[in-house]
């Protein structure tokens, strides 16, 4: 139990603990109030949709915190669960670590008590990893989400991916969500790496934006002792990973179709597997646009088109040539979305 | 029409006549009558699971056809569609053109004449994979699976491989189904190139053993107007495919757990979502150890546990180590089949 | 000395007797006495450059042995060390057995009987590997070269290839060659497996296309004590090949620029390294426009250029597109070479 | 002249002024008077073998700079060119932007003014690496070694990977050399991104890791005008290079066998390349294993070995296994050195 004490004792975990869930609570219950209960070997209950949010910048490549909040202010009406600061597609790698810190309390203080907030706290040491998690949680994380490091790809097997995590868990004040993004970084997670790390009091659940469903399903199948929560960490694959368990997810198109995906997930939660397939459909190619296809540049080209603030990003990302942009709106027209 | 007054004229193909469908048809109607049903603007029906068998050979590596027919009789009481003859599980790319043919006239003649016989004919020319297909289809096949050419893969694009699956599917007496399977070729075939070879009338479906569920949902919603039939080639990801309106699957593992596979099928077609959860769960690791993990060696040592033969695999192919005997064993028994 | 006595009973192997030389010869004596003579121990020297021949098809994609012929005519003034039939430039993946066989039988007829007939007998079984190499030997190759199986090629780990490459050793009446080109295998064949084979009585070599030149050095430095030959794949790093102690080449390029990749031979061998790499430079983009970059159509393209016949590949390779043409002809012009 | 005006008056960068050579200077001349020259139009030689200096740490994981010292006094005797402060191998990755700029004030201190200080500034966004360009400028570094940004590698292509070196090299106020590692990375710099990037007056070559010893030779063909210094990236490859045209090395094993690494490259600039060859060779086993196979614990390891600080690593870095540690000892005995 040495988790929940200090979790409990701790300052900026106070709203963490109305978040917990018990751990055995049968997942099939879905109403908010179970989700906010809270008591004895309980986790924080993490399901729902989440828009990894982007960080618009001026023009001069600084964080520009008002755009920030007005982009926050339009989610406010979607129901979300929460937002992820510092996703991939929150540029968080070109971010410096008081940016970071900043974006995520402007965040905290800009949405309501009942979203949850999840930041980004991964670094490539255990130490700076868990320096950034404590100072998150201090600027209002209810929740970090820690993406593999990834430098040393050849090195990072199982026995260091166990260790890095469970000091980083240890340490931290609020709960740990894993992130396994081999895209970005390379690698991917272990699954025996997952599973015992599921085991941690203080590791919740995983974001998966890798699409491999067989490998999603056998880490949902392997932890289901746990308690232990998958997300989907892309609209393109978020029917599927429902269909094998995973409770929510956390989608870069979310910043755009945020009712969309939102709907999709009510679909899915409510077994209506049919009209989920027709909606997902539609998703996936305005998805892979704005992530695998065109990358961060599309999504804050799409932001702008529905009426957010996208705007350029940190360089060295380019902006999308003509072409490029040619093909971007011609998947959200040819899908019926623009 | 000119495949149609080919088949409709020609001798080999009068059987798969009987096996057409209408094109517009309900994907959900599933009773074997529709399934049959024939007219005008029709394709052959493929739906359900198939078991990529497995070739047994004899101590000196010839092809034991008794073997064969052994194990065809015992599968006669799982409710099969019919059988894929020569997928990567039958050893195919180390049989020779004689065995290959040979094997599908084997088959044919053993299994009863509602259950299909799907023959893989591809050979890496087009011209190899023209003839092999004609010959297989005289030997009885139904349809041909046709693997992506692979060996100069730096050059096999849309446009080679449609150029390719054209002339194939052009000159076969009998429906062609599209194969692709990464693991083995090191190749994707591209969405787009699927999509175009969609509207051949004589190519009917697709066999996709990636895995890439996002991909795979992707063709079949860009191939939705097609009457375009997705085979899962794999039980790891079987639920998510029916999830996103594959219709069927060909799985090695149905050579052992045949009766799951297709209990798996019809939780999934009946709409028993957490039923099939359960049940595909525990189908993953014993499907990633007879494949991904240690191949048609270990296919063929679990056949021999379950009461099939299986027996060795032609050389270079060796016999499993005893470790990994063992890791196998466990793989099957530790999700409480052994 | 189970080979040696085979070999010198067989009547195939008569010419290769007189190949072979002293295993314990010294590296630099490069005088063609020297790499004719024989003796107990011995090890068929293969030293010194060969064009990987394309194979010309008429316009029916039937194998044109009259063109065949007369591009053998032409190479007669260059001083190859002999000829490689059905490398991968060879599109033997595209040619049946029958047809195999026949061209090995073709060129060992129209070439000098002091020129080398290296034959690609690589199948993917075993068996079929150790049938081909014999007809190829009995059709008069000298030697054959064998590519690494490579369709299941998961499983193809040391264990496997040294099991496969022992039984052809074992069988083949005429030296064997490995064969690493993992741009077409997605196979690296293992050092230690190269290594043990290296001890092979009658595998006295390896062509490496893969052009990673540390583990080209490692093999070379691991079987020093083995007399094992290793020749490079390519002519883009030739130069860099003979630096570490290869000791010729199987290039592509030579099929167009035989005089020059000869030249170039000759300076490695004779330790003129700055002109060596004033031509070796030259070299490099020509020859990645008629391998990796635009593959044998382009090959073939830019042999019709220098007066060979190329003509069409089997299908499905394509011709090249207009603009593909345009780049190929500037790797050309920009490096003077046209 | 933008970039020569900036360097002759600014305050850190009057030490690289007299490193400078002409930049038509033929690459044969190898005196320490001739690449110490200055003029107009001139870069600074870098020719020369370095080791990429490994950060020790103390048990707590804080930078040990009493060892680090203690560690470049013994180098003192080695006839490096200089040293490369935070390449891969001085775990850059896990050290705060201080602790960065500050390990290269104090190697700067610790070394003879006639050695270069090479420091690796490259960081993820083009902002960050300007701003710790100019600041290891300032503490001292006679050049920065600039990693290409990976994070989002699949939009790192050429145009942003040129816009990327531009913004750095116009603003840094010391040369720039760029730095190309794929087994870190997961990213190849395009070769025509480096040969335009070759034409910026402050970017005066390129460390290249990767071991594709054909794509060495074609950048080093392609900026032959443009006095373009290629340095090989390991110790692996480091005979190959130089008989293409790279001018020297920074070599992770250089930290234990200095005097070796710089005894091969005196062999291969007067032209002993059989004697080269052979030392080559015995390097190969030993530079794998204290890089790709074991990575930067073995080198820790080594250096223990070999009477300098190594130690442990930065978390999540593990240290060796037992039997790798058996396996690392083998690789060095095995060749003689140990």
């Amino acid at each position: 139990m040495f988790f929940l004490g200090r979790l409990l004792s701790g300052g900026a975990c106070k709203r963490s603990v109305s978040l917990l869930r018990t751990r055995i609570a049968a997942p099939e219950v879905k109403t908010s109030v179970k989700r906010h209960s809270s008591g004895p070997g309980q986790r924080m209950d993490i399901r729902g949709i989440y828009p990894p949010i982007a960080t618009p910048f001026t023009q001069k490549e600084l964080v520009d915190y008002h755009k920030l909040e007005e982009n926050l202010n339009k989610y406010s009406k979607i129901p979300f669960r929460g937002f992820v600061v510092q996703g991939s597609n929150g540029e968080y790698a070109y971010l410096t670590s008081e940016e970071r810190v900043e974006v995520v309390r402007r965040v905290r203080q800009a949405v309501p008590k009942d979203k949850l907030v999840i930041a980004g706290s991964g670094c490539e040491s255990s130490m700076a990893t868990v320096q950034m998690s404590d100072q998150m949680a201090q600027a209002g994380a209810d929740a970090v989400l820690v993406v593999t490091p990834c430098f040393y790809r050849g090195r990072m097997d199982s026995r260091a991916l166990i260790h890095h995590y469970t000091q980083v868990a240890d340490a931290c004040p609020v709960p740990v969500i894993l992130y396994n993004v081999p895209g970005n970084t390379g690698l991917d997670l272990p699954v025996e790496a997952a599973v015992t790390l599921s085991q941690h009091p203080n590791i919740v659940g995983l974001k998966d934006s890798g699409g491999d469903i067989t490998r999603i399903a056998l880490i949902i199948h392997k932890t289901q002792n746990q308690d232990f929560q998958v997300l989907a960490g892309s609209a393109g694959f978020l029917l599927a990973a429902y269909s094998v368990g995973a409770v929510g997810g956390i989608c870069a198109l979310a910043n755009i179709l945020g009712q969309q995906v939102c709907q999709l997930e009510q679909l899915c939660v409510s077994g209506q597997w049919e009209k989920a397939k027709a909606l997902q459909c539609r998703l996936i190619e305005p998805n892979a646009a704005v992530t695998r296809k065109f990358g961060i540049a599309a999504l804050k080209q799409t932001m702008d088109w529905f009426g957010y603030h996208g705007g350029n990003c940190r360089s060295p990302l380019c902006p999308l040539t003509e072409s490029e942009t040619k093909q971007l709106r011609s998947d959200f027209t040819s899908n019926g979305w623009l």
